[in-house]
């Protein structure tokens, strides 16, 4: 089984320094480590990468039809504005996992919304970092089903 | 340590037979058994119901203040349109998550919003019966926090 | 063939007492009777229920799967609301027909919307009682299609 | 008693061979001998006419100001959009029954709404071609009281 | 003269440990008695009832066409969705007085609608329990006048 | 205590003869009197000004903040536009209590929101005159409280 | 000079008897004398054309590029809906005067915008058939300057 | 016959210097010369007012219950905005006509709209300074009628 | 294989004299000229009509589904209004190419939307009568295709 | 060159005293004198007027076609609803300098908006009374380019 | 003459294995080497290039004011999002032809509008692959115009 | 003290060769002189970045947390799309001052809103260069307060 994309968007490089009251206090490499560590609870691989350039995360989801099984992607604010991102998931075949750290609902109405929620099989937000846990268990499920 | 209240709003005791291409095949009894387990894996119990009926779900909330420790609510239809609901949910106190075994961000957008999630500290969309697992982990896991 | 069930909402039991100069004279008692007559002119058989409670009207949808061939069904005031009531119809599997006595669209704009018109195969508003024959002559005519 | 006039506007000469699978296979003549006979069993006669031509809808609806009794129409597509015909029909003294042969709730939002209806007393959207035997069984109904 | 009917709606048995800072510390019970007192000051008695069942307020103002004189409501959230609710105050024939204890203008931008202010002769907001005192003098005004 | 300031703003000084079947039949020397009546009750003064003028509500505004303990004010139709108005009202200290005598919220959509209401307390609206009392007696419980 | 053309559109034929509370009592022909007489106070000619057909009224405003000096228009309901009339307008070069009988900002909202206002110089409305008159004398005017 | 009052709202006191493109040439003092001029065609005399108060407008047409027969109002940019100005009229009870010397309905889409416009019996935008001549004439035919 | 059919709506016979700025100086036999031009270089012939009436362009498209293989259509203004012309247009089964000669998406909004967009296979504006020739070449490649 | 008219709105008469944590705790004073000081600077003189009055504002502006090179304006809350300000300094024809103190760009919605921005050349908001400062300097390079 | 330059934005490298049913099966090489031959058919040159990256798309823009004389693009998804693009166009001072592969306008209304549009002489959306050699034939004609 | 960041963002390197009419003659250079000179003005100094790519603005303000004091930034077109922006700049901890160049409210729609004003003190807008002074200034300002 290919290894599976864990993509984080713009400005979640900050994560621990960011708003702590909003985004919690562990790092992008604590996310990292959990996800490592969920999916190996299942027997599988990730391999995780973060970008502040849009285009990077495009390529990087392009490759992923031949190096990946599934992808989940915090698009951070990229979910609210890039059609493009959109329509590079949507050539993708396997399994695609939205995770938002906060509860994006709760919050500014312009954060309500995510292009990437049509594409996506699943929905996660306002579970803290846990919510990376959760999105690699349930791409598990998804490439086992 | 309370029990977590499992609420399953109206329509949902047509699990497995309620349009499975969206919903999937398992029953309610499954989810039940499913929250359960994944409840004693913390040490926890649940306590689970569902109903049709708007007052019904309303008074359990109400009765959760004492009885309960957190609420995992699947709304259903009732997320769409119950403010009722979101002012019985803001008076308990302790940690809420919203399930829907759909994505609802990708269907008709009617289904977008939840006033639900207004509340929610976390909203898990489109995991399946899978999400009621990631719900009372949640659950767990702010219970613990 | 199995009856059909002819539902009405809230605020039908008052028929006849209720705005004639909108609704018309005729009681409920008039129109199930209607129901019944038309029903007989094709060889059928109707069952006729009305309550003002949400659950009970889809309580009686989720049995209709059982024990009904169609549903002819005045949502009254849920036909605005209801997505739950919507929900249960969608599990139905025979002919949905919607009936209104007044002319909703010819009504305050809050009136012109139904959610049960997107499950409905037909909808018929404005023909007074009379509207309920017409539903009943309907259901007939699709389940002998 | 006048007879009543049947209308039937833009592309619907094209009944039978217009998408079957939206308007049914009958034909503009069906309808029409549907018509007749269902005044028959009222003791009424119709007058048939189609036309692509918003201006001869027109003309006819003022000319049915002598010449008939009651107004059966389905506008086609000039339902949503033509204020001209609305106008006409204002003029017109007696019943107006508004059909479509589809239910215009279900399909594309720009055909939820008809200008007719605010005219109409009786509005009859996915009936398939039935739609007409009950407008004009309703007008039968309406002259009657 | 009959009794003023007194409704309360969903979540106002909760009145004292609700959100005291947006709704007070006052008991439900206080409410009444306070509806009581006001009511004997004219010469009046009032009947009060509280429900977190939509179906139940509707029953009671069925009812009430025969054995109340009045109308004062909180419909607490029903306000913002029940048109079954208007509808079953349309029927009704006497002053309909509506409270809520908050400002719902000052509040989120859902809170600002009232369908039952379609029907209501008056409507009392952000007055706190002291409105339900206005509401049954305004009543009391109303059937005097 | 200070005196309440009680304001009437634009075409208020025409009561009784302005739409008499919608504001009634009481002069404002009616109401600038029963004013005066209810704060004696609870042993308080009024100072009553009405003005067609924007700019003189709110001089008399900025000066209530040494001369008045509270406000009660008919913005009448400035409530629908007036932006200034509001923010004299948000540099007021004391208790602010908003009345009109006709029932707004049933009236033309344009009469719906008030830009006073986000700062008001209290929103009183259609218990005619009689809600001047109702704002009075608000303020001097408030002033109480 | 080229005579004034003056143009009637849909249901304008119906004048005298259409709506009378609306349209007044006078017919099309005492329109067209009136706008004859008014024209002849300015030493100018009208030619006065009146149709349901759309097309038509587009053809003679293609030809009155040749034959006419002004158009003076009550275009009726194409007025809020037919852009060609609009575009068959912007192709003629001089004056261009709407007339509406009724006045339609103070009707149904359908009515308050006129594709046709966008290239009129002058709209008059609810000024009853002298609204025709004022429209000569304007292009009259116009002409002249 | 009282005379008809001829009110101007803000910045028409610059007529003739301002954008005279827009508004021409003429001045306030040419207007009200052709007003009277009008009115003396018809038997009739007019009196002329000018203000930038809102507050004056209000109290002029206050007044004019009194000691006018009819009001012609060119509202200004009031229009757009003052329901103060519509409520005023509202009270008066003789004809009411609205100028506007621009076509208001080919500008900004903010000029579209006026809340004069529903109170007014007739609407003339876009005849320059003729239009006044227009509504002097308009308001001498309603007296008449 | 059939001619394709080509057909120009409303105000295009003035093509030419018609905003030379915004539609070029070509005339519309110029247009018909090319599209034979570019019809011969594919070995396919062309039939060109046009018409301000509505109607005639729906009786044209409906004899297509005989009498041509594909239909390139310049709307004109009815692009933006006739849903009639798009339900004609989805009875044809062949290719529908749609042309418009200036770009309707940098003019006003109302010209931005077309309904016949969504029948069309292909969409060109702006691309003067040049589209004309592009749309033939591409009714010529589906053809083939 | 003639001096530079300070203009300032509603309610900043009371600055110093209004909302300090919003508006600062400098006085109109304070203002006056910074943007004589900084007028100095640029060899040139201010004339500064504070109003609650529309009207008054207006005749400033129309006054300052003689007697002022350029105007700056904090029009307070008209800036949101008066087009009547807009229309006098659209009169005007030197440059127009827009403030606010607060950043009224991140405030309620309803103060987005500023219909004055359409004439001004430049707009600064929540710079605090140093935006006076900033405003004069780039009245003065306007005057000198 | 200087070449055209023929840019392509995100995903667009993935053509001919991009959902082939909506995108076709050729490639991006194809694509460029489509617009090659329709260049040389006219004596033209080009140069292409595809590019994810919004700023290298932005830098080749401004490059092509000296290296350049008409810029063919498929802005993609940038298109419906980036005004960025826009604006580096508006710099660009020859022509631009917009092309989208399939037809934007049925399809998700998110992708109905195009920032680039306002900039672009023309559009050309839904002729597959084609539309690039329109756009290139387009360009050619307007660089010979 | 660190250093004050100047951002500018897309397409403002080609400042001077940009839409002169609109952004001016002066280069980004001249700007970043300007800067500089403001700067040292107040004893402090600036460092100037421009930047076409969204991620290297982000990666520059995510680094002045650390290296500077304040960020004066003229987002270009991002501010009208960027959330991403919008976050980078809520983890920044000093003050941030918003430049536009042009007078953005006076131009196209799309352009009134940016999402940096939601986060930056102070906006500037429609000052040409000299905006860059005096963001510097109130930068300073800021800084010492």
């Amino acid at each position: 089984m290919k290894p599976i994309l864990v993509l984080n968007g713009p400005n979640l490089n900050m994560l621990g320094q960011r708003q702590p009251e909003v985004y919690g206090t562990e790092t992008l490499a604590d996310v990292e480590a959990l996800c490592e560590a969920e999916a190996a609870r299942h027997g599988l691989a990730v391999v995780c990468r973060q970008s502040n350039r849009e285009y990077e995360l495009i390529d990087w989801i392009h490759a992923a039809r031949e190096a990946n099984s599934a992808i989940v992607i915090n698009p951070g604010a990229f979910g609210h504005s890039s059609v493009a991102l959109l329509d590079a998931l949507i050539i993708f075949e396997g399994p695609v996992i939205e995770v938002h750290i906060s509860n994006i609902h709760a919050r500014e109405s312009f954060r309500h919304h995510s292009y990437i929620s049509r594409r996506a099989q699943t929905v996660i937000a306002g579970a803290g970092v846990q919510g990376y846990a959760f999105a690699v268990a349930r791409a598990a499920q998804l490439l086992r089903g």
